[in-house]
């Protein structure tokens, strides 16, 4: 297996990706191998200094697609592009899946233009991890779909539902709809519309649909995936990555407040925001890296462009994972029986 | 001044309603009358243990508007409910607000139907205090509207801002438009024409627009105002109310741990749960105890359904304060105004 890495993708690459790459490599026993596209002066000295010179395989790609470019065009223009030619070699059967933390949309764009949708999908989706009581479940669609069609929805389920029963290894994956009420009655045109399909899918046994919840249920851990529009998902995603700094920028003056007062111990205050800080790990995307753009006839990762070494590293696994358990040829069997 | 409050709507009615009314009584000093609609039997009781027979009006209406009827037929059909009675009495100048924790579908529907819209308003709209790093701020729609059109949005933003500006004594109540991206190129078609007819609303200095907002920055505090459909903002809306549950739940089982491994006093993991539970109390809706309805010809207080007697009174000075600084009548100028 050789995975793909867009060495100039983020807003702290090449450093991080190489170091993140390093890690990649550190922790995988050799389960897979790596390719880097980039601009080959910048990054043969990044893998020198890692000692990964000769390792990783380096592609040089001289154009540059930045952070805010327009996607349809960058990935035109630039073919020669880190992202653009890590796609392609995906197209080519040269690796096996890739990974950027570069311009999302871009990235969105050169996907479905170099690799193409599996047949039978109508639109590609980003699912997101994200956590809750029971641990972590993901939400469909987060950004890649702001208007989206019942039918995308049902379709989203669907790709998700096969995602999360060969990653996570759950049996049936729960999917619940998310809407302004539990009754089949509520929401949009569009929820009640997606609703029926997946009422429908379920009883042709091709998801495990629950039925609708509703904002307070998301961190519950009612479902495995909760289902929207990406415009909804990823409002909700955004604002859940910022709900544990929120808490610590009023936790910390309250805190220090009850140290003035000699009401508590600097220890115990200590002890006490290890613990804050570890429990709300999971809303920090450095603990799965990356994103899987799922319907298009590749395996394209899409992580953070702040992304850590760490972050990195994990989304290469992500990439590993979905690559190793085969997630696009089951969706295109599972798409070709549903049609 | 006079407030009419739904003796019977909520899920502790009438219980916890008569133990709000004479919650409010107490904390206000005789700044305003109470008048109750409800079912004579069941509240003549509660006022006479709570000392407040003869001190509170009260108006028998023998029929209920049940939680999960449907609203606009039960609102034609039960004229002599406690919902549409205490309407009735704002309709006919014999009271000035009304409040009640119903059903909200109902009050929506009997709220337009009994005091109908103000004119030039095109739909009401739900606005809903938040938490932020600031304090507070408000969220615009979060239910009333789960489809909406620019224009609809753009009189949202201007009704809010009034409310903020005679309420909170804001001068100029900034307004930020929930989407997916900082750039006024992102998001819905809906959320593009939005941000110019604000940007309009803006340059002829009807509302302080600043532009769009992330998820990642509802909580910071960067606007007074959020705005954004009803279908977004009641998931939010929803999922802020359940995080500190969810804090809680992942919470204690970590601090427990600490406890037994004898890292952590009792008394310091007290202190904590105390903060915490401090910290976050604004994410409880009894601290605002209820939300405007805006744009009826009236003052409707929509309350939780699970509120208690203090979130009740709270919700009763919500409706004292949009009469005394005479809400409805400014919005109606300020829309003559831009017509």
């Amino acid at each position: 297996m050789k995975i793909a890495v867009d060495a100039m993708g983020g807003d702290f690459a090449p450093e991080n990706v190489i170091a993140g790459v390093a890690l990649a490599l550190q922790h995988s026993g050799g389960r897979f191998e790596m390719v880097l596209t980039g601009i080959a002066d910048k990054v043969q000295p990044l893998l020198e200094s890692h000692g990964l010179a000769g390792k990783v395989e380096l592609i040089d790609t001289p154009d540059v697609i930045e952070m805010h470019e327009s996607a349809s065009v960058a990935v035109k223009t630039k073919q020669n592009s880190s992202m653009v030619r890590g796609l392609t070699l995906c197209k080519e059967g040269k690796a096996d899946g890739f990974v950027s933390m570069g311009n999302t949309g871009a990235q969105m764009a050169a996907s479905l233009l170099v690799l193409g949708r599996i047949d039978g999908v109508s639109r590609p989706t980003i699912g997101s991890y994200f956590p809750n009581l029971a641990g972590m479940m993901m939400i469909f669609d987060v950004g890649a779909n702001v208007d989206v069609k019942p039918e995308h929805l049902a379709q989203f389920a669907e790709m998700g539902s096969i995602y999360q029963h060969f990653v996570f290894k759950i049996d049936k994956p729960t999917v619940g709809l998310l809407n302004i009420g539990e009754e089949e009655s509520k929401g949009t045109d569009t929820a009640k519309q997606t609703y029926k399909l997946l009422t429908e899918a379920h009883r042709a046994g091709r998801i495990n649909f629950t039925g609708n919840i509703e904002g307070r249920d998301i961190l519950k851990g009612k479902v495995s995936i909760v289902l929207c529009d990406g415009f909804t998902g990823n409002i909700i995603l955004k604002f859940g990555e910022s709900v544990p700094q929120f808490l610590a920028d009023v936790f910390k003056p309250a805190m220090m407040k009850e140290i003035q007062a000699g009401k508590l111990s600097q220890e115990a205050a200590g002890t006490f925001s290890k613990l804050l800080k570890e429990t709300l790990r999971n809303f920090d995307d450095e603990e799965y890296g990356g994103v899987p753009l799922l319907g298009v006839n590749g395996i394209s990762i899409i992580g953070h462009g702040k992304s850590s070494a760490k972050a990195i590293m994990n989304a290469i696994f992500r990439a590993e994972e979905m690559a190793q358990h085969r997630i696009n040829e089951r969706i295109a069997e599972a798409l070709k029986v549903s049609a």
